[in-house]
Formats: structure tokens, C-alpha cells, sequence
């Protein structure tokens, strides 16, 4: 039988206490096999922390999946889990942070509460370290084999708590999209995969021009490339980035500078014409 | 059967030789489950390296703990391991760096010289690179199992090396405490856990309201807080952090630069009266 | 049985789409041991990336390395696997980057290009993150015991692309060297281990005097060291690395800047005599 999987993203830093939530995953689930999606998400940006999340999913085995991201810790947000259609169990704060990731691996199943402290470690009760004494024991548990429903009572999904989330809608003239993320480098991730703006465009080859709008004014023209191995420095390139999204960038520049985009800004792409 | 358990600290810094010594433990235990509690401690400070495995260990599984701080590599101290009350094996330089770890783990029940040179890695005779020679291979041969006694004639524990140590005593009017560790935010951890300041000053409530003394004199006053949502920019504050132990902060500042804290410095903290 | 032993190295950086790829891996063989060999190699680096690839290998268990740095992706450049006469099989880019690694490895026993689709992702034939979609998970299929020759069609060693490589000759008179890799603390790693260098100056302990050439003439002394406890500060030595070849330091200088040496500059190391 397969290992307990079981993937785990924070807003910790990277010489932070990630380990330690790994030691408590271990001494639960001796054999999991932990993949840390990363420990690098800007401190409390629930919808940065939601988006790597979601870019993740479709690649990491079905399991468990911790997140957190929480600056809520301490007040009234509720600590849940969501199984998904997939058979996954999404383990963290119900401040938006996992409805993402639920959406893209088929959709919310069931939803509960974490209220079940004999699953939870002894300190949860004095401290606020939710990573450690309730989301990783809690997950940890789960990967083990504990039935879903041990977790604490089930509530109603249409209650979880949601975020913005950038969307992309195919219209007769191209792709309605927003700005999703903007990585350090300035280049931007858009809402929506390559299929759906190949769809919009009428296809999509590597050298196929594009031009994008913004409050009905063309912003910028682009070419949609496969490889920058051609591309000269400078040029603005749209492309699939190395999470599977559309991404608008300047060839070795900052686009998100140059153009002054921010995130959830609405943004039109449509084919070149002529 | 559980998975060999092996954690590992070391000041090679991120991009360092980790990665090797943890391919040499997977050549002689090929199913260890390996947590690297970090490799970013600050270069040759053994004390740093002390405290965070001394935070690490209680959430870390039973086994063997790898620890590499060692300025004195090459020159005639010791090449040891301890073996706790908890059961786990500590393996290091006899430099202080392991004791803490072990006297967190329930004590020392047993030392010894790694001298067995069959456990070591043919390399160990030409080099001076013993985490990778010495330390990695000691220590995932015990994980395999190899009987405590193998690794090398057993010594008297009063004679292992020790390093200063932050120590909190409960006085009937507060807490004597000593600043252990300041972080790169210039947050303090200091001696001791919630536990004992609870006892110390009557009992810890969100809030609550707690002086600071140092030299005989009020240093600052300071609430503790068990969620940081409510705490105004710039307020210092007292709380567990994420570690397990008490730290000192002012809220998006520098507490350490602002009262010209040292490591090892004396504080006392008692209870806000009126 | 032990475990699928997958390593992993390339320049996607510390918090770019390695999880991703683990989580591709993973997905396929659930039970692999994964080493992160590094993700810091400098952005289309195939040099250091070999170089790095190169110190390691002698350390990791026989398995699958995985290595990608990779500037040629989405041009002709073709997608390969090596089977070393150690029994490793290498998955990478045809670029030079694997070559090193596999004649440290016993050599070349056998190159197939990839070109088996059913090893690969879906996704791959409409992106270039061959990363993801044909590296990670062909991989993945090997560690599983798949033979290798199903990954593609043979083609002959001698096809391989190569690169300059640093080599290390042992002369009547010294050793023949090159600098193979520069570190950010302008430390320079020589071609060749120890054991070469002892035999071409007659013996090596700690202390002994040596002179290093360049273009024929005298460009430094340095005293080879086992230990850097008793160096002086700004003192010039050789030493062992940790990743096993020569190198050469000022201790806590930095001899590249000061020397303005080059990656791939020819060295000579001779006895100091009198």
C-alpha cells in the first residue's frame, strides 16, 4: 500500500517552524511521505497562499493537504477541513485560503469544523500555534486513515469563508482575464490556462500575436511563445508559466513595473489582427 | 515497522553539503524518514544551534538527531553520542551543542567516542569533513538499528563539554529569565516556557499586564497577547512563540536594537500591580 | 525491498515548480526517497549545474538522478537518459549537463532519447515544461523498476553533447589544474581530488607548503590545511572541500577577487622547496 501522502504550504519563512510541524506529522504518520509546497508565501497573504495552492493540486497525489496562512489565529475563524469530490482532505484555517485549491480537485465534498481535540496536540489548549498543536496532528490523523467525519461536525459549504479569485471568461472576441499574482521578478500570472485562451483567440502557436486591453484602451501587444530561446531581451511575451497558467512578461524586464499592473486588475486579450 | 527517523541541523547554510549527508544516511538506511530541522544556523555559533535543537526536540519522533556545529572540527574534541531517557540518539561534535537536546529529552543516560571506525565512511581517514564522514554515517547506522554500545568506548556524562545555558527560575515575585536567542526581526526569545511565567506572576490571561526589570531597574512594560490581530503597531508585547518558548516584541519593530538587548542578559518580568 | 531513490537538481530556484515536479513523481512512484540534490544552480548554469551534479554523486545511493538545467528547452536540443555502469540512470537535457555525473558514476553504459509518450504527462506535448511533463515523470517510471530501455530509442555515446570539463594532470614536477567552479564567497574549487594532489607533489599533511603557477609564473603560496582552526585570518590555503575536490581559499577573503581568477583558468600546484 502506498504511503500516506501528505503536501504542506505556509507563510512560516524558511527558518521557520515548519519542521517542527513536520516532527508532529511524523510521530503521527511515521511513514507519510511529506512534500512541502513551500514555506514562502508573503507573511498573511491568504489569496498569494491560495493561488500556489491551487497552482499545485493537479500535480501532487490524492492526500492530505495542510496550508497555513492565518492571521486570523487566536480570534473567531473557524479551524476546518474540506474533503473533495477527488477524495482529498483540505486541512487549515476558513479564511478562503483552501477554497481554491477544493474548487480545482472537482469541487467541495463536505465541510467540518475541527473541533475533535483528542485529534489535536495537548498544547493546542494553552497555545495559538494552530500550525503545530491542530492543523499538522489533525492532517497527520487523516493521512493515517481516520474516517473524515472524526474530525468535528459537519457544516454547511455554502458557509466557508471566500475569497476574490481571479477568473477568465471566454468571450466571442477573446479572453476576459485578471492579473492573478505578480511574482518577484514582475512578471504576472493571469487568470486562466492555455487551453481557454487558445479557445478565445481562435488557437494558439508559438509566434501568434496578441494584444491586451485594459478599461477598453489597448495596453500592450505580445506574442504568445513557447520557448525564450528566440525571444530578444526586452520583448513582451505571453506564455505558460512552470504552474500551468497564462503569464504576461518583458523578456528579462518587469512587466508588472512598466505597465503598472496589480493584482486582480481586469485585463482583455484578443488576436492581432492583420 | 516504523521508518528509521533521523533529524538533522547543521550551519552549512542552504545551498551547503546537506544534501550529500543525507545521501550518505539513504545509501546505509535507504527507508530513513529524514527532517532537516535546518541548515541555517549562523556559522560555528553553537549556541544558536544548541537552542533550536533544544526547541525541535519535543515535537520530533523517537530516533537519532544529527547535529553539525563544529568549529573545532580537526582538532581534538570529541566525535560523541548520547543516548537520552526518551531513547534517541544524539549525534555531534562533544562541543555543548547536543546537551540541551538531551536534557530536554528526559537527560543522558549513556555517552560515547565515536571510535569504531567501521561505522564511519572509508573517506573519514583523509578528510576533516566529519559531518559527512563521521556524523551522517554514526547516525544513520543507529537508525538501522546497530546497538548503541558499537559505536565506541562509553565515557563519564560529567564529563561531557557544556555551554552556558538561559535558565528561568520562579521567584515568589516573578520570573528570573535571560534573553536565549534574538532572531533577524530582533524579537528576543527568552528562558523558560508559558508554563513557568504563569506561575511565576499568578496565572496568563490575554492582556494581562507585565513589567519588565533589568540591573534592579523598570526596562519596559510589556501585555500578553495571545493573538497578535488586536495588538497595535509598535506595542510590546509578551508571548509563546512558535517555538514553545516566551519572546519579547515590539509589534513590526525591533525590540533587541530599540533596548540594546543582549543574548544572555538577565531579565526579570513580574506581574503589572494596579 | 529499499525504496525508488530519485535525486533531484536544477535552476528553478528555492521557491519556484521543484514541489510541483516531486508531486509528479510522487504521484507515479508513491514510495520514492527523493534527495533535492539543490534548486540553486545559477539560471542556465549547465556548467555548475554538471559541477554540482558531478561532487554529489558519489555520495547518493544507485538510483534515479534527475537533473534539469535546461536553457535549450523548446528547441531541438533532445530529452535523454544515461545508464552509468554503476546502474544509476541520469534524466535530463542533452546539453552536456549529465555527462560528468554519469563518467564519475563508472561511465556511460547506454543513451536512449525520450521518446516513449506514454512516460510522459499529457500535458507535454502541448507545453515546454519538460521539467514537469517528461524528466519528473519518466524519472519516476525508471525508479519504478520500468526498463530502461522502454523510455526511447539508443543512440550512441559518442553522440552526447559535451562540455568543457576541468581537468586535473599529474606531472613530473606537480599538478596540472583548472579552476572548476567559483562560490559566492569567491572560494575556488580546483579540478581533482586530494589523493591526485598528494601524488603530484609527494605527499600531503597539514602545513605543507605549496606554490601555485599561472602562465608560467609564480602566482601565490598557500599552505595545504586539514583544519581551519589554527589559520590565520587572510592566510592563503588548500584544503579538502566539503564537496571533496581541491580548493583554495583566503581565509575569510576572497581569493578570486583578489587573484582575479576565472572559472576554467589553468593552474599549477607545486612543492614549495627550502
Amino acid at each position: 500500500m502506498a504511503r500516506p501522502f501528505i503536501s504542506f504550504l505556509t507563510d512560516f519563512g524558511p527558518d521557520g517552524p515548519a519542521p517542527i510541524c513536520r516532527g508532529v506529522m511524523l510521530t503521527i504518520a511515521p511513514d507519510a511521505q511529506i512534500v512541502d509546497i513551500g514555506h514562502h508565501v508573503r507573511k498573511y497573504a491568504i489569496r498569494d497562499g491560495a493561488f500556489l495552492l491551487w497552482c499545485a493540486m493537479p500535480y501532487l497525489p490524492v492526500g492530505v493537504h495542510v496550508a497555513v496562512v492565518d492571521p486570523g489565529v487566536g480570534t473567531a475563524r473557524r479551524a476546518i477541513a474540506i474533503l473533495t469530490e477527488r477524495g482529498d482532505a483540505l486541512v487549515g484555517p476558513d479564511n478562503g485560503l483552501l477554497v481554491p485549491a477544493a474548487e480545482r480537485l472537482g469541487g467541495v465534498r463536505e465541510t467540518r469544523v475541527l473541533e475533535n481535540r483528542a485529534l489535536w496536540l495537548p498544547s493546542a489548549t494553552s497555545s495559538t500555534f494552530h500550525g503545530r498543536d491542530i492543523f499538522s496532528p489533525v492532517g497527520a490523523h487523516l493521512a493515517m486513515g481516520t474516517p473524515f467525519e472524526t474530525v468535528g461536525p459537519a457544516f454547511d459549504p455554502a458557509d466557508l469563508v471566500r475569497i476574490p479569485w481571479p477568473e477568465a471568461t471566454v468571450r466571442s472576441d477573446g479572453l476576459d482575464t485578471q492579473v492573478a499574482y505578480i511574482d518577484s521578478f514582475g512578471n504576472c500570472r493571469l487568470a486562466g490556462v492555455p487551453a481557454l485562451l487558445a479557445q478565445a483567440v481562435g488557437g494558439l502557436e508559438s509566434g501568434k500575436r496578441l494584444r491586451l486591453f485594459r478599461d477598453g484602451g489597448q495596453l500592450e501587444s505580445a506574442t504568445w511563445q513557447t520557448t525564450f530561446g528566440e525571444t530578444p531581451v526586452g520583448s513582451t511575451i505571453l506564455y505558460e508559466d512552470s504552474f500551468g497558467t497564462i503569464s504576461l512578461a518583458d523578456n528579462q524586464g518587469n512587466v508588472a513595473g512598466r505597465l503598472r499592473l496589480a493584482v486582480d486588475e481586469p485585463i482583455v486579450i484578443r488576436a492581432a489582427v492583420g
